[in-house]
């Protein structure tokens, strides 16, 4: 399959597309990018790639991030992960609290806010004072780049303007399931969500799910079969908030969003992809890279379906 | 792959688990089953087959209609059909008021009652009195099976005990997304439910999903593909109320379960599957069922992830 | 005091806000009523009363019937009646379902309408086929006049569009909290809700409850002076659905509203109020009613804070 | 009527009681406190007193603070408070985050903790750094005695366990409904809930409530007749969580509650009264003191109704 025209062709397509939707606005380092951007990366098993747009430029990868963390915790505490957070679809905005009141401080998948607040928590009772710069290191060797770092600017607007954030903490505080000091695990959260990467750097870094657990470049085992396929699940079923039934009817890929406009989604056995387009639709995903890949899998046929 | 062996591998490790879970007992015709049976059936695109257990046993397919009904209102409506049932996981309990009433009268997905009853509510519109005949005709051309029927004592005892769902279309009609007789609509809801069908004859009716919307065995193309490919996202994402995020995390394939003890799956391209066991979990899934899938995935790696 | 004076000067002062509110419109028989209609009645224990405009022109009553079959069903049941519902305010509009789904079909109090047509199922076991004649019987008892009668028009339209009751009814029957036929219950409820009572009749039928269970005219004992506070009471916190707070924080008095339009209202030891004016505000409450009323008792001091 | 050998009644009534129910334990400083204890004091208009137990020893008053915060607020605001902060009924429990993410951010009424933590921040706006010296000043004034103090221990404590009431606030201000800072507020918010006042001093504190404004004893207005009415009504609907209806119905008084174990409640144009004793029931409210105001209405017939 020629991928590269076909990224062009996709680009033609979603043309009448740039307008509609809207940055993200809750912190100023989010909403002053140029939401006109679109790039996209594909990254094959043997190392060859296909792009279109600025694939090297760095944005906030936000709850992208979340994939990551999950997989260091479920890699240490396997199914004990499972008592402190669940793997259901919440049905709820990314910032809910309603179910976490009804359902006693149990974040329903860890793709959400608070799911990822408490998957923190559980990272730093292992790493303590490291947890971030673990974190960090983890991305950089499935990334297989040593230069990714997180941007102070992004973290500290989130510690000013993280309000529905801390009420998400402090919630899960008051019922038992945060074990450590809120300031510690909430600072280790914003951090994560401020890292920046490339659209080649995030398809490079999924790799390792879409080949079961294994970087295909590397040869390192990141995690096993088993669990890279359950992490590839909940991508499905809950990667795009409460528009992960959507992106699974219309996209059919696993795949994770971010408020900073990227959306990374892997073909099992065969590639990683990330698009970038700042601008979003109601749910708070990327509209441009939804639809790209709308397109990507109607195209290639490529949808897991 | 050795099929047969697998399946009776299955068959003995999950022999502990009989007698855990609780036979549905919301209306006399389910209750009265024998609790103890187990049964998969395997169907493959070119029409040899596995099976363990009593394959041609006739049993209540209740949700599992759901499919037929939603592959029938897909086909004619198309994406008109999207504004009146949606295609989220819903995040609640299969027989749940609270999200109705919030959003409307728009039930989230057609795999919960409520959208179910949407879905049958749209072929009475086309097809009048003639609904519930024209379901049974599709399932038996699907099927390829003109011996198909319901069961009228079943009928009659959800009719009577059918309170919920009774509950459910009045709701949704009081706010406009019923447009036939509620009496006419879920009579025939409640006949779909009551349909018996053996494991072998609903493996042999969900192949045409398996195989991108046309019949393997008889080439008819029953659905396009891309409709095909939403029907089996939606399962995925849908599919077991609110465990439907823990069987794709677990098991990894496209399935939808009944009340009545019955789980279909499909392995994309490959084959379909039906498994029986009529104890269910806490989720109303059958238990067993739920985990021979999972053992099967297991065994085979044929997980779509 | 003056009160016919008083009445006058509120008459004066609620004329800007005519034409502000909506007439209920869910059934045709209430909606062709003419809106601008106000009216005033006060029934004083001696038998002296005071009032402004049609004060004996019939309107359907609604939710006022709440109150009698509630004074019916505490009477026979008396602490019995609190297993099968509750008496604290919902903070759900009238005809909620959310809570109780979340509640176990345990409505909150009787004058929501799931708690009402509990109410009538309570009436519906003692007095069988007898159950509304037997309401009908208790109205003209309290008002003291035996022309009272339901409107056969109204019944059979709330027969045919009521589906929301119909959902109420089916999801507490669900729960195991309706011990009768559907039918009867819905029958009783829907036709003490087309009862027509003029103001005159409205406020008469009141006194007792403002004289501590006694009609201060006829000194028949109709509930114990215990039981009429508790009544008093629950229409001060829920009489008004999710405008009671504000209801009582702005008029001070125990009250009923009904979708009819009309209001009755007691002051405790000294006098029994109905006002009528049929355009209804957000909650469903008569607009300029409400207002009338809190002119009132701004005027003559007598809020019972 | 004999007011103090009323009082000796209902303690010897209550005897039974004792041992029902629990302290509240979420901070050690309020767990700590002698569970048997119960005490009333009644106030009247011309300065005589009734009472039994310690009536002067101090207990923390806890959210009986609210009433107090809520008049100022109140008085400075008059009606532009409304915008920030509701009069009805919540129907859930006094810390609930449920309700405040569906109406964003606007609490259902004062006295639930969503609704205290805003007028302290209203508070916050106006008196700044002197906001928590006002409030105690307010409350010396009212109590017409300047001995009263907060207690530090509680303080901190609150503000080391106050997780739930950290997620309400940031909650508030993520909807934008919280001006000042988070740590101004919560900590103004936490000393007022610390205050330390006996049954003698909160009922006397009360006395301006009961004589609509005017503090019958120092003759001092502290607000207008209208708005203690409101107060008032405020109290009789929302004054006990989610059991005022259960407190209006059976006691029938305007009153106020603290999980420190007090009850305050006012008999309109005759007196106030203080009860006091820790153990809470289900919904956080005084065990004893409940039952104890209920004999007290019962025996005096001084309910409102």
């Amino acid at each position: 399959m020629n991928y590269q025209a076909i990224l062009e062709e996709i680009e033609r397509e979603i043309l009448p597309l740039f307008g509609e939707g809207k940055v993200a606005d809750y912190i100023p380092a989010l909403a002053n990018v140029n939401p006109n951007q679109f790039s996209i990366s594909l990254q094959m098993f043997d190392g060859t790639s296909f792009g279109i747009g600025e694939i090297n430029k760095k944005f906030s990868i936000q709850s992208i991030s979340k994939v990551f963390t999950f997989t260091m915790a479920l890699n240490y505490y396997g199914k004990e992960l499972y008592k402190r957070v669940g793997h259901e679809p919440s049905g709820n905005p990314f910032n809910s609290l309603v179910q976490l009141e009804y359902e006693n401080g149990i974040p329903r998948n860890p793709f959400i806010n608070a799911g990822a607040i408490v998957t923190a928590d559980s990272l730093v009772s292992i790493y303590k004072d490291n947890t971030f710069s673990q974190i960090l290191e983890f991305i950089r060797t499935v990334a297989n780049d040593e230069t990714i770092n997180f941007d102070g600017e992004i973290f500290h607007s989130e510690l000013e303007h993280g309000f529905r954030n801390y009420a998400l903490i402090n919630m899960i505080k008051s019922f038992g399931n945060i074990h450590n000091k809120i300031d510690d695990v909430i600072k280790t959260y914003f951090k994560q969500c401020s890292i920046m990467m490339s659209p080649a750097q995030l398809a490079k870094s999924m790799l390792f799910l879409a080949n079961h657990g294994e970087n295909p470049i590397t040869n390192e085992v990141i995690i096993t079969e088993s669990k890279a396929k359950r992490i590839n699940s909940l991508m499905l079923t809950c990667g795009h908030y409460d528009a992960s039934g959507d992106f699974a009817y219309k996209v059919g890929l696993p795949g994770k969003s971010g408020v900073g406009g990227g959306i990374v989604a892997i073909v099992p056995k065969k590639m990683a992809i990330c698009v970038y387009s700042p601008r979003l639709n109601a749910q708070g995903n990327s509209l441009i890279g939804t639809k790209a890949l709308e397109l990507f899998t109607t195209k290639t046929g490529l949808s897991i379906f």
